[in-house]
């Protein structure tokens, strides 16, 4: 009969001794595993293009016209309607992305490798604030901006990362990830202290590495101007330090989750690669003027991986500032974060939380932890309009369905009974 | 008969009215009032050199090597010690300086304008951790790194910052702090989010404004070396904000504090120009390894200043992580700052404390409420060793002590009685 305790220990340990560095970039097409022909990956489990929410439908129309596979939204519509399109998950390809989550062919994706078991994971630059791709938005000022991405952006930071990197001195995701938790951040919807300190980090090898003032100038001040432009590398930091855990035989400890705006989904490590999927949940969101409660779509993005990896959510109690974009009080924050101790295996040995006397972050969902006491991973999370287009309404807090942790819970049982 | 109380609003509406800009750069000779011939600005009140502590003794000898008044130790103790050279505080020349605080005439000093009132404030560039004036050092490697700091790193930084104010940007210090705050800094012995935002703030400019790669790329690593950058900016920030209160008839506000390394002094703002003073308290101090209690300077330094402008010790409820540095718990940080409400006349309307529901952080000590409660103002600081030459040996937290303030209260009952 299989130990489930030590088969969890082996599982934290190997998260804990997880090293992710940010050791390159690239065109999503060159790097990312199965990234062939006209496919466009996405947040959350496997979804046909039918049942896609508002957001998703307007990320995929975005990227179509991005990559030049349609040249109106109507074209785009009818492309992405017929069978000349795959869609498959980030997560299936090493990768993640917030929101709708939305990778395709030409874009730059950041390379993380965790040093320790030598895996890597990819992610898109962060777009910024106001009418972006990953809220659903698609209109031509938001193509315009990705391909300065792609063209401006991109080569830049790229020069900077592969210098330190094949120098020896890759940026530590992880390290950032733990001062950035004494700073107030807890990397899911605030960032603020990780972008500082990833601008910091990157500056001067920036000016070493780029021969042109005026683009620097420009990378600089978009990057100053963006405070989640680290969520999109801790999110991949955290997919490369919890991959490894799904092949961890007897394990009950939940590596991913992730919502496609439509299904919300998980995978446990010692049931390998299934997803155990039941209906996204409705944020509970603190609104931006001029939008209502039926304007917020169901639940989106593979930014659970925050909640998974043992910050986002679970570590709200370390920044008491973001209840100003989530909504509640400071005590709520604190309260929320207690409450994730009692369904996670261990707490953190890298992240700590001051306000709580550097106690650990709650880590490792035990999914058996879950279904004994009912309570399920509470995540903070942006919110997107219910329409394609319509981009962000609000960010709040959100708890996730019971049904996918029921299902796997069974599917466990069965295995190892 | 004068209304304490309205004298004081006037005064706390002064100090929320102020915005200090961070207008430019200049050599202290040429810009500081009354910095002519061979004089020396030091931290606290007035001191003559007999009368000095080691930490002073070490930076004033230190910068007569600086300024090549002197060549060799010997030398320059032999100069100190006759009549030929002028020691006058810090605070009596609109400056600022941490621990020794000393500011000699071909130092480069930062210019911080309070826009509301058009006064101007000074203070240094940080040298960063390690052997440094400040602490008291004053070996070739000190006096080495202050001419880079004046060759170097001044001529850049001093091109980008004239850029921000000539194109009407100059960079609100006001705003940093605030933004700070709600990033685990108290702004005093911890200024990581501090510095992380004005080097963000700063990183374009430095770009577009510096032509030489090589010496940017160096200058950047150089902040990014030192979480204390922000320290003296913030030190002056506070300086400019809080002078004007000199000026306020009957109010009971304490407007300086300050330490010199032997002796603590005040000012009241309805007591102008008046130092009131009394022997420094010694800190209660977290040590670094290999130093022993008896090693430990009296308080010493006009960082005192951001305790008196309401952050500092007064905000140690927002710093949690701080308590690594400076000793104690997160709780015993909480308590120091719920202890200053109760001396202080106003909550802060810029600078609050996520930590306690966004509450003002307490503001404007009063002289008459410290007098009333026997409660005296807590600082966290930074601690010198005894002998000149041998730098920092650790920070803590330090109670002001009650003589300088029984003093001022009856000089301010002999005036408004």
């Amino acid at each position: 009969m299989i130990d489930i305790d030590s088969a969890n220990m082996k599982a934290l340990e190997g998260l804990f001794e997880a090293e992710p560095l940010l050791v390159g970039m690239g065109k999503a097409k060159d790097l990312i595993p199965g990234m062939e022909g006209k496919i466009l990956l996405h947040s959350g489990p496997p979804i046909e293009y039918e049942r896609m929410s508002g957001p998703l439908i307007g990320a995929v129309t975005g990227a179509a016209l991005y990559e030049g596979w349609a040249s109106s939204v109507e074209e785009a519509r009818e492309l992405l309607g017929s069978s000349g399109i795959s869609f498959e998950p980030c997560h299936e390809h090493d990768a993640v992305g917030p929101m709708a989550g939305v990778i395709s062919p030409n874009m730059p994706v950041f390379v993380i490798e965790n040093k320790s078991s030598g895996n890597r994971a990819y992610a898109t630059m962060n777009e910024g604030l106001g009418k972006v791709l990953r809220m659903g938005a698609f209109d031509d000022s938001v193509i315009a901006h990705l391909k300065w991405m792609e063209e401006s952006l991109y080569p830049v930071l790229k020069s900077a990362i592969s210098n330190r990197s094949n120098s020896g001195e890759p940026i530590s995701l992880k390290n950032i990830i733990a001062q950035a938790l004494h700073m107030g951040d807890e990397l899911h919807n605030r960032n603020k202290a990780g972008t500082s300190l990833l601008f910091r980090a990157l500056a001067a090898t920036l000016v070493e590495t780029c021969d042109s003032r005026e683009k620097l100038s420009r990378v600089l001040k978009f990057m100053d101007s963006n405070d989640h432009f680290f969520l999109n590398l801790g999110m991949a930091a955290a997919k490369a330090s919890l991959d490894p855990l799904g092949l961890i035989e007897g394990s009950s400890i939940v590596y991913i989750m992730a919502r496609n705006g439509t299904d919300f989904g998980i995978k446990v490590a010692g049931l390998g690669n299934t997803w155990f999927t039941c209906p996204a949940a409705q944020p509970d969101v603190l609104l931006f003027p001029g939008f209502n409660k039926s304007d917020v779509n169901p639940d989106i993005g593979d930014s659970a991986i925050m909640e998974t990896y043992g910050i986002g959510g679970f570590a709200l109690a370390a920044s008491p500032a973001i209840v100003q974009f989530v909504g509640g009080t400071p005590e709520d924050a604190t309260r929320y974060t207690k409450e994730m101790y009692e369904i996670c295996a261990a707490q953190n040995k890298s992240f700590t939380i001051p306000q709580l006397n550097f106690r650990g972050t709650p880590t490792g969902i035990d999914l058996l932890k879950v279904i004994e006491t009912g309570i399920t991973p509470i995540l903070d999370t942006g919110a997107a309009h219910k329409d394609p287009g319509k981009g962000q309404v609000g960010a709040g807090i959100v708890r996730m369905p019971s049904e996918a942790f029921a299902a796997a819970a069974e599917a466990f049982a069965d295995r190892y009974a």
